[in-house]
């Protein structure tokens, strides 16, 4: 596959700073680039990398035009990275062939499930009974769509995701492979000392636009359903728990999970491995680091922390040491105050 | 599907307040109900919403009488929360239906496998040489029973859960979709900078009335089995490493692990998040907060936490920094005292 | 099975103390072992268990030859614990017994896909169009090779394990269940308020020698491969996000994160749920402790730690209160040393 790079800028709307006609066969980063890649500059971290590239072709944006234009051509645009995804997505679809509509022969689709002409159900895919399955979607090989569950247009189940009984996905989703996306929540009355089981009588509903990372699971609901809105992004190995709703276009990293019953609203973003506790409300804009645990609601946007700082052994050892002592170490001071006031 | 609230009454032992006649078709959060609903009041945070809820039928405790019975009809108990848990079992043993007894032509039973009259083998299930599942048993769609494996009376596997070859788990236990019970445990001998692999020789024993979440791992033990007693429950994205032992009735929530020899007591609840080390001993009635690292055995019941509080983030970088002093301070404040005293 | 322990002493290079004719059956701990077990003697903290265990054979080091010469037959070793991890290796060997090679007659390989002699593909397992499987590997019962992958010489796809399309895994690896090596990076451009993928065009590659465990996730590069060298061991429910690159013999422990470009060096070990956040690097002979969280580059071999320490809640819950003001504690003792200086 190659692009003429003049074809490149056209695409992306940028100005093109040097010969149209140069063709790349490409996209790479500028430190592996030759002079058949087209590349970005958007991480100002890699700028020093903008001198010694070997690219045929670098989009970056106006701030950096001389510097581009003096060593390679270059596509100048508003936002470098932005036009790097549309020109990764443009350069997928070139390179990744779609599957073929129709039912794979050792795949099961159940009596009464709807797939929709052009959809495209793998091999060794399993579609339940009642299950709808819309025009333009696939259901990856060995892939799991359960009784009663949906799937919207154009969304793709990547081989081996999972959507139980009763679930629903909405249109141009991606769920990856060994995401479960409708486990039973977990819920359980004491007993004496044991545990009765809450069965889980709600589903899951995913809106558009969002994307599921390999082996999240997100439980189905209590009594309700549990919610995401449309174009939500999680991560892999990220637990959402039954009855949580999740504002549009909010973003979970990886390994972070949310406990049963908090909403989280829009716009946010939850930091790899962060954990919210459950029956919270964390309100839109909110951005909690990594590996942070979030006890209480939040009804301000902003950045919010909580983490041990990492530090050689020996200098933690003696700091948590202390720290196990803090509270006394107040009174301390405080006694010290008083006496030398 | 429709139920009188007479016969709900009378299902849960408890004492009704209002029509017996009337009819429900769902079972609902006080938030969301209707005339057609029943719901309950368990948690005090909820307790404002039984004066506008418009639910047909409130299940409350005697303290809640007065309250529940000015507005709606109400089913009294002694524990609304425990009423809820065989309400919704009752609901859904009549909503969903059972899967048919077995084997599904598309699954692979090997030879040597024995299949009980009455469990059923699902959609694509791998069944291996020598494995058992007994009566009632549910091996779902996709789902994995490897070689000389034993499913108990009643369990379900749901689709796309996999119990390796030799593991077992007891009767009515269930194990969620992607969970892996009998993984090998994660056991290296250094040699020379290398690692050499120490074959995991043993297998998992899961005892009766277990539950097993989505994507959880446990693993097979080295020498001897990994062992997990009746009752127990595992939330999603659990980490149980070889060789470990829980104790009766323990419940661990999402994301926890727990490394490799540890044994846990009975009836402990282990929080989302939180992570156990290696080779310790936790007595019987310990609760670890979520997102607690656990470094020493514990052999006293009780509460135990270990988290760095949030915090807007600028209050918590200067917090952070100063920690990493922290045990100068202690020194600074310990010469003060002196030259004070 | 049996083995006479003369033949053990020879096979592991050690002395033998004791009748060679001796057989044992087991390889056992020394807590549960009986005469006919051989068992061995390496962590000091089981030492005690020298005295009293009935194995009739002990594979201990030079020291404790008198100890264990006293009471039972005994094999001197330089390395009880790798003489241990060899000797499982052989009784696996022995023990379980290898899958037939040859496609299992309800697997799907596609067209162009090149199975070698030797090779073994289980029942309902899934090789992708133009994927290699290369002698004597085995893709188990369910799993998943994808277009255009590569499965090494002699590696083990157990069960479930996935190997996403493109991606490749070197000789004598070993991928556990659930795994998924090769799902799309989490990568997004914001546009106004939403998220736009990147496409992520790269792939996984892993080296010789590698194992994976249970559900871990290692992500397909954005424009470069995801790179794991030679000899690494991943635990289960571990992100490796994309772009990392992992050095040889480098382990991580169960639900430990890795955040996207970031470079590890070789000979590392991270803890289990230790999280590294992205573009960073670690150099060679880092040890991170558990539940870490590493945010800047280390370029110092060591051991590091960062660990709110656990207590009695009532214990953290004052410290970690007197904690959030720790800053101006910090000022108030600065204002006393002026003061009384």
């Amino acid at each position: 596959m190659q692009a003429r790079i003049g074809d490149l800028a056209a695409l992306l709307g940028g100005e093109l700073i040097g010969d149209p006609e140069h063709t790349v066969v490409r996209l790479g980063t500028l430190e592996r680039a030759e002079a058949d890649t087209v590349s970005f500059l958007s991480n100002p971290r890699y700028q020093a990398q903008l001198a010694t590239t070997r690219a045929g072709c670098v989009i970056v944006s106006a701030a950096m035009r001389e510097a581009a234009a003096a060593r390679v051509a270059a596509i100048v645009v508003a936002d470098p990275y932005l036009a790097y995804a549309r020109l990764s997505q443009w350069w997928a679809a070139r390179l990744r062939e779609r599957p073929a509509a129709g039912i794979h022969p050792s795949a099961v689709v159940e009596e009464g499930a709807i797939v929709a002409p052009g959809a495209s159900i793998g091999a060794l895919a399993f579609v339940g009974a009642g299950a709808v399955v819309e025009a333009g979607a696939i259901v990856s090989a060995q892939a799991h769509v359960g009784e009663g569950a949906f799937v919207g247009e154009g969304t793709v189940l990547k081989p081996r995701a999972m959507l139980a009984f009763g679930c629903r996905i909405g249109a141009r989703g991606i769920v990856h492979g060994g995401a479960v996306i409708g486990a039973d929540g977990f819920g359980f009355a004491p007993e004496a000392g044991r545990w009765t089981k809450i069965e889980q009588l709600g589903a899951v509903r995913l809106g558009d636009d969002v994307e599921i990372g390999a082996n999240t699971c997100i439980d189905r609901g209590a009594l309700d359903d549990t919610v995401v809105d449309d174009g939500v992004k999680i991560d892999n190995l990220v637990q959402i728990a039954h009855n949580v709703r999740i504002g549009a276009h909010t973003a979970f990293a990886g390994c972070s999970a949310v406990a049963g019953s908090t909403r989280i609203g829009r716009h946010c973003t939850i930091g790899g491995a962060a954990n919210i506790v459950g029956h919270l409300e964390i309100c839109d804009g909110v951005h909690i680091s990594a590996a942070t645990l979030v006890t209480a609601s939040i009804r301000k946007p902003g950045h919010y922390t909580g983490v041990f700082p990492c530090d050689d052994h020996a200098s933690w050892e003696k700091n948590a040491a202390t720290l196990k002592n803090l509270h006394s170490l107040r009174e301390r001071l405080r006694a010290l105050e008083k006496k030398t006031s």
